[in-house]
């Protein structure tokens, strides 16, 4: 299905980025528009799509999409197919005046302040982008628990640890399974949720009067499984810590008492480029259709 | 399982009210509490609760329950089963000083200067409570729809029109039928959720594109259905307005349209009382324990 | 979406019937069919759709569908929007020779012998009708569930008595509403499968073991639920009965012990007519795909 | 919790095979039974179990439990734990007369007619070990494909060719991510049950119609998967052949088409050890109270 979008613009260059951005380029290709990759030196061919210099890139283009993240400590845009450094500082003439899409504004122009703050645009600041990626976090914790754990998850005793967005989503996905379900929350309205769900709900700080977990995913970001709450209820659990670094787990505690623990970071980038991609390109556009309202 | 919960009372009055209450009363007596019935007088028995004068109800009790809503505009507490007028004000000097528990502790306190606010906690204001309610809302309405259309859920056209509380209760519960599945919102975040539950996403202001319904449930507070949308998307369906008064629905509209409209007010009470009285009872067992923290 | 499929037939008349014969005949001639209506002299206008006298109606199509059942046992077609009796040997004439979809073919064929055996189809008959009605009778089961049991399904105490086919659809429809499921089955793979859709499984034979449940479904054609079964798992539950004549029940033990018994018969007709009615179409469109093979 | 179960038999021998059966020794041991394990010379030591040479621990148990298989074309049991050699014919003394479950009783007969077939019980025969096989391997089959597929499920355009134990199990299960799903069967009520799912229905000899797909499970023991319907709808999918030896697939014209293709057998033992060997369990305790009816 190749349409046409009005949003307002027909050329894009993607510049720098990892596999989300390649999958981000054919989303757009598909649908209709002129697509250019800048920074992807090792990338030899891809359909529907040209590939240049990120200068070259980033002048024939009316709209430039930075990466996730879109500049490192160094001044650089992340190229993970690239084998030369992405100065932010020497692209921006080459982007200064047209529309870009970024990941952490703040950050973009603090490194580059020569930007024109009002025609960037922040879609990882968006609640939708956000939304979307916890879900497909949420999928690729699924992921790891089946490669992890050696029963199927039908009828394993599983607990969901936290009921933010990415806790909502593993306790939609996990109901299809069918397993024991606890999930635990801080708040008596997600409590009440939870038991709608037909799963266990349980205070989080009253975590420690469970047990016999076979599988454990944290959401929450604060250190929750200290060496006692490990001892009582990890035990013999595969543990998947989803919290942003320092993450929810007292690593070193998990390590003496043998846990089956990983910090699952970065997730969507990881498990599901594809998606990830696909998100950047649906919120991208559902930012262009707002201006047009 | 009839235990004792340490809430730090032994004994309930319920005083006024509808069936909600008389299963708050049999819910508060199977977990072991010592329960009163006041303003029951149309109740002849009940097992393991005792129906007394509301006076001496309330007098032999440490906690109060006022019904929904607590008082009406003459300053009467609602007493479906009583055909005596049950006044707040001579009420009042029997449970001041003591535990009470009510809802919209405004119009109460309002009403009942004298009472003291501090003793008084207001089930109704509570986001567990409302959470709650919004579930069995959401199965009454199911419930009307399967009533008035003649067809199965499964396969249906259906569309939920708006995605608050009710909205996503709905969208849930409904997924379980299988429907051909449309949900409308406002805002971005929750156009992405809607999508990821499987079902089409549509802007509520963009409605007027869609057509052939066969089932609309609408949970805006808001008049979204005015005659021109009416006539577009609604003309074969069952339209369920769970909105509260003045509702969603152009109904002036909606008769000359010969469109088959409910305007589905106090659900949980009327569809499933039982559980809207345990839900009571759950919210003052919760408020009780968050106290004891 | 009107589209001519192509079935080898262009006419078609419906010869008596409920509303699931009008429903019939509104989605056939949605998929561009002509359609003629014969029996119906109550309806005075339907839109699409031709009204005719019986036998006028039978000689002008080419494909004659009788009701559900086809014939009564004093010979004629039952006609619920008639006064006038429908005699099948008066309509014989008009219809031999005719391609003639009926239900339980044996009877007619009894009745009215000179029928020719080899054009006449049994929509009854066929596993794809009988699957797709157990599913509707599962949807109006829950809708009695729900109309009679005063608290919500979620949460709520279900028994499902037997897993065959309306047992499965009941299993699968009630998993949405997050009750606390138990299903009883006699064959050890069942027991097996009901596991892993999370319920809880018992032996048939063991129900005695169970109590305390708020809704009890039976779809078992024998007699289950005897005097000491009923008083042991049945108190205090809404008993719906969906097991054909005698049923499954011992009902005079039902009333004595004041239990909320339902014996629900004929449910794809009562409580969806349009779902039952585009089922027989669908399976009239099978049977005639799978001939042209 | 442990319990001991009337089964007639206090101890147990697992005598050879690999995860599945040291889970099944674990999930004995913890119901209260004696366990011992023959043939797992490599394991050093596990909780609650000993450890033995075969022809001990064959000698000192009232149940023997072969693995699956049973024995291998040589006349050996596969002892994956094992670096030497397990004869079943000189084993057969040590078992002959005892309580023996295996699976393929005819092998087992053919190889060793020494042995009672009377007291020989086939756990790989009983519907319901299949039927529990079938839901493990779709678990399976779905992690592979989170594996594979660059996207998430959720969205993504699934194909389950094949409405069997497996087929259902899978409809079932990724139902739970929502994606875009077609199922394929042969038979009209298979077709009509999977459009009760909400799924797309598709007879499979007309799949060729079908394209687009990001995931195809294929369940059907036939070669369906030929070069033009590889050509046409498993472009650009990944390709999970669930079917046992020869598999369903061309697989040279998959090569040829650099198709994603896997051919995923005994998965059940490979992605849920745990669960397959409880499976194992949970028969022969089925088995052994159905002889004590």
């Amino acid at each position: 299905m190749v349409f046409f979008m009005n949003i307002g613009y027909k050329t894009f260059a993607i510049i720098g980025g990892d596999k989300r951005q390649l999958y981000c380029a054919r989303s757009l290709a598909n649908d209709g528009f002129e697509v250019v990759l800048g920074g992807f030196d090792k990338v030899i061919s891809m359909h529907g799509v040209r590939l240049m210099d990120a200068f070259k890139a980033a002048q024939s283009a009316e709209v430039i999409i930075l990466p996730l993240p879109s500049v490192d400590k160094d001044g650089n845009i992340p190229a993970y197919f690239s084998d030369k450094s992405l100065s932010l500082k020497e692209l921006s003439p080459f982007i200064s005046g047209k529309r870009v899409f970024c990941s952490m504004k703040d950050k973009v122009l603090l490194s580059e302040p020569s930007l024109n703050s009002s025609l960037l645009s922040d879609y990882y600041a968006r609640e939708d982008f956000v939304l979307s990626n916890a879900y497909v976090t949420a999928e690729g914790a699924v992921k790891i628990a089946m490669e992890r754990f050696e029963g199927t998850l039908n009828g394993a005793r599983i607990l969901v640890c936290g009921f933010g967005r990415i806790g909502k989503a593993l306790t939609r996905l996990l109901s299809g399974f069918s397993p024991e379900l606890t999930v635990s929350a801080r708040k008596s309205e997600d409590l009440a949720a939870i038991r709608m769900w037909g799963a266990k709900a349980v205070r989080t700080d009253e975590l420690y009067n469970e047990q016999g977990f076979d599988v454990i995913f944290s959401t929450v970001p604060a250190l929750i499984f200290r060496p006692e709450l490990l001892a009582k209820i990890a035990n013999d659990a595969v543990l998947i810590d989803l919290a942003s670094m320092p993450g929810s787990v007292d690593f070193e505690a998990a390590d003496r008492l043998e846990i089956d623990y990983i910090h699952a970071l970065s997730l969507p980038g990881k498990a599901s480029p594809k998606t990830a991609g696909e998100i950047i390109k649906d919120t991208i556009y559902t930012i262009l259709e707002e201006e047009q309202r």
